[in-house]
């Protein structure tokens, strides 16, 4: 999903791209604050451009806000080649973006059936690969199963961005006992 | 906050309506589905009609999509008198509201102070307490916590959308362990 130019005027008949504006409020937005530590990649693969890489680092973006204006001006201007403070875009697929963040770091996918997450003690600088509404392709699922392990959020079937805030949560309960 | 009549074009200026509308998808939906067991309410106490009961009942509305644009044209209509399935809007302020929802149930009012989710059985039918991006207002905060109890998510503060995807995956993870 994702259209891949600055053609639109709507997120959501943009190919879903409000689903991504909902991902990166849940992965990387606090009450008056950012995850400086999250980075979020989402790989757009609509016309006309296919794939598309797009990453946010929580660590240098800022002039933001949470709400859907804000983000459709903000993925309208990245997708027609400008630049925002902590937001770049890469013309890549799924593969080659997985590839670089292999080294050294967990990848978890999410699937219903995997271990469920509160019995896995998540090491610091974890990967999480996650569909959108359709779910994952098989080929990027049977790709990332061959360097990650399945986790489960249990049997309830949450909105993409629901499962960030969840990770985000028990991410943050775990840091707050091991510390 | 929350604008109380229907003459706006953005959510964010109309007294943070999207807060409003981010805490609805975060309460009622699921991927492909809508929690049919949740009640949402909020009270909108920003001009002009001050004091405004908006209540959906995740049992009976339908014809819904979770993004912005849709819940402005629901929001606006709504706040214009009109009405939408699942959906009532009521001139009413907090405290009558509480009152009827006090016989029978566990009321929590979320504080960073309070004591952990994670430490408590939560009955069916609770209710939870939530205030917006500045906080509960005081006299609010007193009225609830004559009949409500503080539970805390933890130090980490996080956006009144998220807090409730927290609660709500924390009552299915209840509910799968007691069933």
């Amino acid at each position: 999903m994702g259209q891949t130019n600055s053609n639109f005027t709507d997120l959501h008949d943009a190919g879903r791209l409000d689903i991504v504006h909902e991902c990166i409020v849940s992965s990387l937005f606090l009450s008056h604050g950012l995850r400086r530590d999250v980075r979020f990649h989402a790989i757009l693969n609509g016309l006309p451009n296919f794939f598309l890489h797009l990453e946010i680092d929580g660590q240098s973006f800022y002039d933001v806000r949470t709400d859907m204006e804000t983000w459709q001006k903000i993925l309208k201007k990245v997708l027609a080649g400008k630049s925002h403070p902590g937001i770049k875009l890469y013309k890549s697929g799924f593969e080659p973006l997985l590839k670089t963040k292999i080294p050294n770091r967990q990848i978890y996918v999410l699937e219903e059936d995997g271990e469920d997450i509160t019995d896995i003690e998540i090491p610091d600088n974890s990967l999480f690969i996650l569909g959108d509404h359709v779910g994952l392709p098989k080929k990027v699922e049977n790709f990332s199963l061959r360097f990650g392990k399945k986790i489960s959020l249990g049997k309830t079937p949450y909105l993409a961005a629901s499962c960030i805030t969840i990770i985000n949560y028990i991410l943050d309960q775990q840091t707050k006992l091991g510390s």
